[in-house]
């Protein structure tokens, strides 16, 4: 029987015990929910709302449950529901009556609200070091090929000369992002609801301020009847999440294409390939591949979630059980992602000469053509329509652009002088983009400095 | 080292081998695996590509595979990555060389589409089982409750009486357009991909068609790059499931507020209700919630595929392995919903008299007026004034629409007679609405007989 | 003052006037809810619930309303709520009480319900006709190009030779199960729901069979509570139409990658590209990259519709008024992109020569070596690992396949004979693939001759 | 002919660009996409990129335009493509040669990265006064009813009494942390990306810590091709909106069950209110309806800018153009919900007497006296269980729990005391909570002080 059940005839139907039971995958909070009991009780002692004794019997007894769930011996039961029931159904078996003080003005309401920040608090900050590491494994290659010149691309097109650290540190820009999402995540949820009882706080005279402390919060949520029913923290938490698998996307596609037999602009090391059953030649990017893919699950959580939440009345309703399943999936599948990233980039081949030789494709160049001409004082729009209008003019020719003569230059650029004939060497187009934020050997010089410190 | 590792130098890194398996949930497709190798293997030996006795050996070896998976004797290794690379490593290592014959003209990418296929095919048959076993209790329901009266709510509001069957056959309607949909994907989805190789077909002489016969598809796919990346009929399934979790979700929502202190409609039987474990008087209806819940995790699954399929150029791509964990997870949750569903209704008490003391509601006849308007000639728009106005009358007197005399009401409708007086009987309003598809008695109880048959 | 004041004392308040009025964007139904109007006043008189001259004067007049409309010269207000209640009003106030008998036996509830079926009949008709251009222009660049040969891709790699009529009608076989979804969905939304009335059927006389017919529906709804509620055809289009948009994002993403300097396989007219307002120089792919950005808003309808179901309680409520503006939003956007998607296919330039260059590359033909192998008797995973070997070897020699010499390829592949050296010319590979569904030319063009009977 | 049309030789394809232009919708930008042209100008002069006059010229024609915009007196045009070529294109109409020089150094690219983040910063201000338009009008019914009870739900179930203000607070806890969402998200988004030219600076010597205070910017963005393609903070923002849409769901669901007549909790005022076309006597609560259905289309928004941005290659890509209908829809939502919503809080009726009535439910006080039990010294899991014995002797005894006798009471609970017969009255119940964050009397005072001082 379940240790709610004083007012039932009934015992539960089984599909219905299946279909409610969450331990199978709630135990994953234990430490954290044995971490808040002890807090618990602590302050019940010293609110004289148990005897001391029973508070210290009662630690003691929890700290023993937590090294045998660590050492994998102990039995949980699904039909006692939950972590919650299954650890003071453990210490009420031991510790008889004395246990059974245990959930004194407390519900299961605001003890899983409390679990779950405790556990957040302590995820977001594993995910946040190994978003680190990644950006180190960034850095490492960006600082590598601080002179590797590769076309950048808009439209998937040959836009203009970048360096490959400048493409690399678009990346740290984008996680360091991710990373400040997550420290405000982390902020705002780190208030400390216990004490909100079911959904109206306690009659008994709880110090709610103490247990707050001893737990490191903030402070104390203020309203009961919110704290028991807001998961906001889990969705802004899985937004988070989802901008972050979005970002590893964008950058899995890059490294698929440019490891393609088109680009050949990278090569990952074998150990992070796999093969094909049926292709004895094939050596494929999955790494890349599957965390594309797994972009998808992330945003499925938070999807669902949103919709979990959706006209819920207040205040709590079981539907918020639905809430952890989808969040332990996601921040399981980030730190997947986290922990095969960093070594698959430290170990990846940078093509320096493939990436090379496809930046000397003069068109990249046309904007500093244009560029070069508002110098000389043509107004912008006149000299992006000269520029347009040699391009038109090489694709006539069939030749590319710095195969253009001096005279045939000035058909379509009157103002054209020999040292235009100059400006088709990608070096020298870097070179030029000196601006804060740009991809000019000093300006990335100066960003990798910036990170350097930061990293450090 | 993988099956597929002759190209390779350096053995698979760990992480990514734990990033990348596979085994660990699609194992639960062994069954059909196995199932599309027999068919398999006895084509090739009717082809001569292999001889007909390691035709034999092969199909005895995987029946013994089937045996020990079906026993729970069968160890799953996560270095072999998939169900696929298990199975046959298992039988290379009974059969040898004869068993390095059975992957000849297949490839992964086209085994795995069989396999799902067969697999689908057979869990959307026992879903559509299930859901008729759903639209059986709430017909049993309806059947004793033919009489029952309720108040029929828009808004929310209460709008005009209707019989408690009409309300549970409105869900009937909702779950037969449920197994069309599925019916639909089933046939859809029911062509033979075995023989498209990895994207191109095979250069072997397979027959496809026999497969295709002995497997019982209706047709063979016609592309061979489409068959290996097609996933139309994933997305389509669960796209269906998300209906069939919005309509458990309009259930579960009435169910939950009826049975509420405010409404007292209907009460679940004790098996099917938890307790608090704070509270000790509390009876939640917490299968109805968490039904309502679970309808997110069917919707991420959903996003999650069609953000997994987004932007993937032809043809397979690892991401695609991101299609099978959030499939099951769908399918399990509309599986466990529906084995709970069906014993749930059929205990749960219809309080039938509180039901017809809230249909007494006299303002839930204002339309009866103004339709008794109409057949004496009275415009509708002239007759729904009218009665807009008594309305307004019997609020400013504090009256109920059924208090109000004859003279009162011809203030507002002056060409109100007796008999307008008697128009408040929630039964007779009832009774006038015999229009097929209506809630009359007797219209209702044409419907219960086309259910009838249908169930029977 | 509304329609439906008679029972109100204070005017609506302006801002919810604003926030409620829907005839801004549904005024777009006005020919579909005037064609129900007309069925229906044509039934009533039938019927004798309104007079027959009533039923004629109606119906003139709403062909009158529809010419107005048609030419502009109708003035939709916004106070009026909603394009049903400005048709009315509008009537009225031409044809007086004659006018008011219009709504008899008929609520906005089942009359939208209506509406919309209409107007998606309509507009899938519609989009069915645009998919057809779209497969015949892809259908022509297939039958213009049934032997232009280019590599295959499986995970963005080099995988096996295909044609390029094979690849494009691997999205035929796409589109294709598009156009059978949408039929399932119009044949299941094409049932009849008005006489559903406000949600419990009407107390007069109605013959919905009538409308039924002179509707071209093929039955009537069979209970009123879920004719006024359900939205579920709704959500399985814009499911069916995710489904597409997510196609038209795989075939654009090949485009565009096709498009960039690395390939350099096809490229769109100049009239289907745009420029930068920078770069002179850029040429980009613009309609692909849109038309995979519009996935996008064509999934979040989807997610919205699904949305605002969820849990919602029977019958109507107004949340289900947010069913139309994405409804509307998925429609257009499909629809445009299938109006420029067939010219720029049929526009575009296939450089078939660059596309075989690719395909000279002789890993390409890995497989069709150890499928020649299997053909000798050697079991697939022996001559997968030597033709693996082959490789690494090839690999480390730092040549590519089709430079070894006979003596070299034995000492991976001990059985090599000299016609294996003949076997990298892409032309042959392809020629092998005469499997059903395969590339072969023979079972490709047996595909074109399909579809191009199926086109006709 | 388009401004970037130099080396294109065919006209733009007419459904291309009805296709392609977006300016029917980025017109919403103009006062920030001049605001923005007028720093870079200003900053131009002083770099010497162009004359001071022509800077001057520029500025003045810039303001001409925005008067005339903003008068309703300036033709867009379509085939201008967007807001950017429509100003640009005007001013050069108008100052020829001189107007050409406005784009120098800049692209569309980096360009509309400025102006959504202009244009972001004022509607985020403006959401956040309007959220606390709303928090003013919870916080005056929640002054207003500072005594009033009612029973608080738990799974919908009748769980203890709490004060009505402490249920609105409890909203206005969420709101609230709404509020500081979107400070983050502002305070995130606040850096300034010109400069960052097509994706990799510029060439020319450009001031952009000028530009950046100029407008008010924290710091200048620190890589030029993340610049570009970051929209993660439209995600970021729609995320927080789609809480906020989350939360309003909930309150509406609250709101639209206590207006049912089971309820009877609050009354709209009758301009919140509509009728029903049919129904005379119906009046609903359309707004808390509709504001709940639009939860949809705000989510819709996150998963159509999810789904854009998935998987797309550095840099800029037309996809990204589709970043904008979603974001103005999801802000216009929000807008138009935050003008309705607090004037129909500040005129609903809170119907205390019903709400009391519901709270006289004895069976709320069940926690009152375990937690009593506790304080006699009753292990708490003791009390629960003897507290679940009186509820189901109360039940088979047919009688509330206020009902029984001291006798009978002891049965179940052998310490009852005389005492305990006192412990039904609601208001006794509210004022034994006093906990922080609690429902108590001086707890909920406590807090509308806070709130009165922070809302001041």
């Amino acid at each position: 029987m379940a240790m709610w059940d004083g007012r039932f005839s009934a015992e539960t139907n089984k599909e219905l015990a299946r279909f409610s039971e969450s331990v199978h995958y709630d135990k994953r909070l234990y430490a954290f929910d044995i971490m808040g009991s002890k807090a618990h009780v602590k302050m019940l002692a010293k609110q004289g709302i148990i005897p001391e004794r029973t508070a210290w019997l009662i630690s003691e007894e929890l700290d023993n449950i937590k090294r045998r769930i660590d050492a994998g011996d102990f039995e949980f039961k699904s039909e006692l529901e939950d972590i919650h029931m299954n650890i003071e159904s453990a210490l009420i078996g031991k510790l008889g009556a004395e246990g059974a003080r245990l959930h004194s003005g407390r519900s299961r309401n605001d003890q899983i609200a409390l679990d779950i920040r405790l556990y957040l608090r302590s995820e977001i900050q594993e995910i946040q070091d190994l978003i680190v590491a990644l950006q180190k494994a960034l850095f490492s290659q960006a600082e590598a090929h601080r002179e590797t010149i590769l076309p950048g691309f808009t439209h998937t097109q040959h836009a203009q000369v970048v360096l490959f650290a400048h493409h690399m540190l678009a990346y740290m820009e984008m996680f360091e992002r991710d990373r400040g999402r997550l420290t405000d995540c982390s902020n705002r949820m780190n208030v400390m609801p216990l004490g909100s009882g079911a959904l109206a706080g306690s009659t008994l005279h709880l110090d709610r301020r103490m247990v707050c402390e001893e737990l490191g919060f903030t402070a104390v949520t203020r309203n009961s009847m919110d704290a028991v029913s807001d998961r906001d923290f889990i969705i802004e938490l899985l937004g988070a999440l989802s901008i972050f698998a979005m970002h590893i996307s964008r950058l899995s596609e890059d490294f698929v294409w440019w490891s393609s037999q088109e680009f050949q602009f990278i090569e990952f090391a074998d150990e992070f390939c796999t093969g094909s059953s049926l292709m004895p030649q094939k050596k494929n990017p999955d790494v890349a591949e599957l965390a594309r893919g797994k972009t998808g699950r992330v945003y499925g959580a938070l999807m669902a979630l949103l919709t979990v939440c959706k006209g819920l009345p207040l205040t709590y309703n079981r539907d918020l059980q639905e809430d952890k399943e989808e969040l332990f999936d996601a921040i399981d599948t980030v730190k997947m992602i986290l922990r095969v990233y960093p070594p698959m980039i430290a170990t990846m081949t940078v093509k320096s000469d493939n990436m090379r030789r496809a930046a000397c494709d003069p068109s990249l160049m046309a904007t500093d053509l244009a560029e070069q001409l508002v110098k000389q004082g043509v107004p912008f729009r006149t000299a992006h329509h000269q520029v347009g209008e040699l391009v038109k003019l090489a694709l006539a020719a069939r030749k590319p652009l710095d195969r253009l003569t001096l005279d045939e230059m000035k058909q379509a650029i009157p103002t054209a002088t020999a040292d235009f004939l100059e400006m088709f060497k990608p070096e020298a187009s870097v070179a030029k983009r000196e601006i804060v934020g740009g991809t000019g050997y000093n300006a990335v010089a100066s960003q990798l400095g910036f990170w350097r410190g930061k990293l450090a």
